[in-house]
């Protein structure tokens, strides 16, 4: 049944329940494990951890590549698993703990975590968890749905569980390309110039007497939660697709446009889903993760080729996707979350970086991970790695939330992800804002006139031209500047109706 | 006299008066000038313009390398020539004058402003204006003191206007390497892997026909004001030399250390001064600024290799310097600050980036540029550039201003130019807190114990803990987090006494 995924016969002996390997994993211990949005995530032997401290405590130093599925996080916290959690998150649970200060949450950007490992200044994995499709001749670990920081925790980690996952297609082998920087300081550049070419190898090269246990499994990775566009969502992508237009008739852009990424989540996902009916072609990604949309634009012919981290579907194309690989196979390549991020190479290509923010600012500044700027939502994931080196940087939001209680253009965010130094362009449902080569006060003139909500506009003016008046590059009423906050903590709203 | 500054003889007929030469620029232009942290700038043809623009009022949008030395923002202010400026000054008229909105400036990543001029994002300079040593043989123009933006500046130019100044020693020639990475989307990797690789010319090669007019100078740049170490910014060198021997007994850094990146001013050049008496040996810089100390620890036997943007002396060493320029000479080179600064080369090399903080906060969020959130100091230069991708990113203060009135140490910092994600060490005359590998909640409790001045200490502690009570990721309370800059503005100190 499995014998035909481990193909280095003196590891056969190695395979055990998830509850033996699961043994490996001791209390105080720091360990990595495969996975990032959702997909590809190890997933007996978390679950078996969560099991055991049920009736033996244990807490560990979770790492992963980012967020896991099937519920794992949630099973962990709730099992006391987690003391630190790194390095981002989606779970409602662990958000709860993390915000209580329950577990120490450390959040990143997705390109440095395994830098940071390579040169200790973090604590390395004492164990590694990888789901993979297979282990090669040489014993190698295939990885699945997504390579993340799965390479370097199984090269850091002193022994490596392998979940070999049946429910995953074996011909996923050959998507991956695993690329690991060399060490400082006689490091060389990254030898990728175009988002397709493959400069490493497609399995994770470990000693294979590392691989101290090997886990036989047969579960599939949660569907993403993404939704349709909405009037709103689609309203953002027509606003973003005719500022494209304009970058190509000015010749900024062709009508190639530039390597494409987008964050996760509705709004990047229905932007993608816009550039379907787009006068565009021969598009390409450069992305962590590989939504629907990737493969709507490659059924329809728009987009000839996407670089990721991982792939995550939702149910409505799920199978489809993976019954028929084959037909995807040769625009596809997976990647360590280091190289589909890494700041070199997104400034070489000239990545338009698209992603969504939680808040943001009269002066561009953007708030993508704290309400009120102190509870954490999910992290701040790769957008940093994105927006800092792009070519353009955009940022998406609806401009209101909770049915106009909140604006998410606000005097000044409550907390900053990314300076208005990273910041390009803003799109509301209202508008887009070109804040390219504008001094802050003539940003805040052009995001009140192109991205707040009706509703809210003359409140921002106001507080603007108050400000004007007290002086300063950046004008602000520090009394004031937080008050919107202040209010919707206090009553609900950020305004009083 | 200068005849042999000008090698190809077909250009000795485009000498001409500042006055003259002047006339090239035009009311609503954009300028490009030479220039950078007060080295190498042109002099005489923004002075004329000054001039010109008492008597026949115009307005130009400004953009340099850093900032100019000689005046010149203040001369060019109250002539009123100056409508937009970026990407960094440090002049107290001009800095008057953004901060009454007066003049729209632009402050920016400095390794960012040419790269958005070759996307066609910013408007091309009609005019470059370029101080130099000498125009070779091929009509290349050798640059002076400092590289910074003037080799693109000088390509994207129609016109260009050559300052040759005969007060700088024409050995400098053979100091500079000009490496201009290509036009996407067929960029490759920058071949620099070691800090004192070569890979570009010593010139900046541009079509002779392009130089409109050469103007014949003999003035010095301004010497810096950099001062001598005093108790507090010598504690701050020796926490942080303290910190370097840990890491290297720890096994992450060698004694070697790392490349060095300091940034301008008098706690930086403390540090630098600081490791002379150190035991690490065989240093090497690669920043943006090579100072007085630079000098000092190549004098001392401890530094061995040197690469800048522009060299920036006081009264003190700067004969000394450019007169034996020969002993340098194989310890130094200068490259554009598209270079210096690049987040490619700044992640490969494993820099140690030490910058000015002008106030941090609980959790490590940076402020380096805005007084109270709202008035610009000088820019953010390229504090970003390495602090996004160093290997260690640190920041150094002292831990009170204005006679104990302002700590640095704030519970919220008015202005974020970095965030916690981009923060590793903040070090004081207090102590040194190492943040990485934290959570917000724990870096608080370092932050507290180490680097806040006992004057403050016990009221930032109470701010947190009662921000703990609260809740959150990043505990604050929002309607106290910025009352200390409010006290401050309202009456002159952020406590009461």
């Amino acid at each position: 049944m499995y014998r035909d995924r481990i193909r280095l016969p003196s590891l056969l002996n190695k395979v055990m329940s998830a509850e033996q390997a699961a043994l490996l994993i001791q209390d105080g211990m720091t360990v990595g494990m495969s996975g990032f949005t959702r997909a590809g995530e190890a997933k007996a032997v978390p679950h078996a951890l969560a099991q055991r401290a049920k009736v033996t405590p244990l807490k560990i130093s979770l790492m992963t590549g980012a967020s896991l599925g099937n519920d794992l996080d949630k099973e962990l916290t709730e099992a006391g698993v987690l003391a630190r959690r790194m390095p981002f998150q989606v779970d409602s649970t662990l958000r709860k703990a993390i915000n209580a200060g329950e577990v120490m949450f450390i959040d990143q950007h997705l390109s440095e975590t395994v830098e940071q490992l390579r040169n200790a200044q973090l604590k390395l994995p004492d164990v590694a968890v990888i789901e993979a499709v297979a282990i090669t001749e040489q014993g190698h670990i295939v990885p699945t749905t997504s390579v993340g920081n799965s390479a370097s925790f199984a090269i850091f980690a002193r022994q490596v569980i392998v979940e070999i996952n049946l429910a995953h297609n074996p011909n996923l082998e050959g998507l991956h390309d695993i690329y690991i920087p060399t060490y400082r300081p006689t490091r060389t550049p990254i030898p990728l110039v175009k988002v397709d070419d493959r400069i490493g190898s497609t399995a994770i090269p470990i000693p294979p007497e590392k691989i101290a246990a090997i886990v036989i499994t047969h579960q599939g990775d949660s569907p993403s939660t993404v939704t349709p566009p909405d009037n709103d969502t689609q309203a953002i992508a027509d606003h973003l697709i005719e500022f494209f237009k304009q970058e190509v008739a000015a010749g900024r852009l062709t009508n190639k446009l530039g390597p494409l990424q987008a964050g996760i989540g509705n709004i990047a996902n229905a932007v993608m889903c816009g550039l379907i009916d787009s006068p565009f072609e021969d598009l390409t990604m450069y992305s962590e993760v590989l939504q629907d949309s990737t493969f709507d634009l490659i059924d329809a012919g728009k987009l000839s080729f996407a670089s990721g981290s991982s792939i995550t579907l939702s149910s409505r194309r799920n199978a489809d996707v993976f019954g028929n690989l084959e037909r995807y196979q040769d625009k596809l390549v997976l990647r360590p979350q280091e190289i589909s991020n890494h700041p070199e190479v997104v400034r070489r290509l000239g990545i338009i970086g698209i992603n969504t923010a939680l808040e943001f600012d009269l002066y561009g500044n953007v708030n993508s991970t704290h309400v009120c700027g102190t509870r954490m939502m999910n992290g701040i994931g790769g957008s940093g790695d994105f927006a800092r080196n792009a070519h353009l940087s955009i940022f998406v939001t609806k401009s209101i939330a909770k049915g106009g209680a909140i604006s998410s253009v606000v005097p000044m965010v409550s907390h900053v992800d990314h300076t208005e130094h990273d910041v390009d362009i803003l799109v509301t449902e209202i508008g887009l804002a070109d804040l390219r080569g504008l001094a802050p006060r003539e940003r805040a003139r052009v995001v009140i006139d192109k991205c707040v909500h009706p509703s809210y506009r003359e409140a921002l003016n106001q507080y603007f031209e108050a400000a004007c008046k007290l002086g300063g590059h950046t004008p602000h009423i520090l009394r004031d500047a937080l008050s919107w906050h202040v209010n919707l903590e206090e009553t609900g709203r950020m305004l009083a109706v």
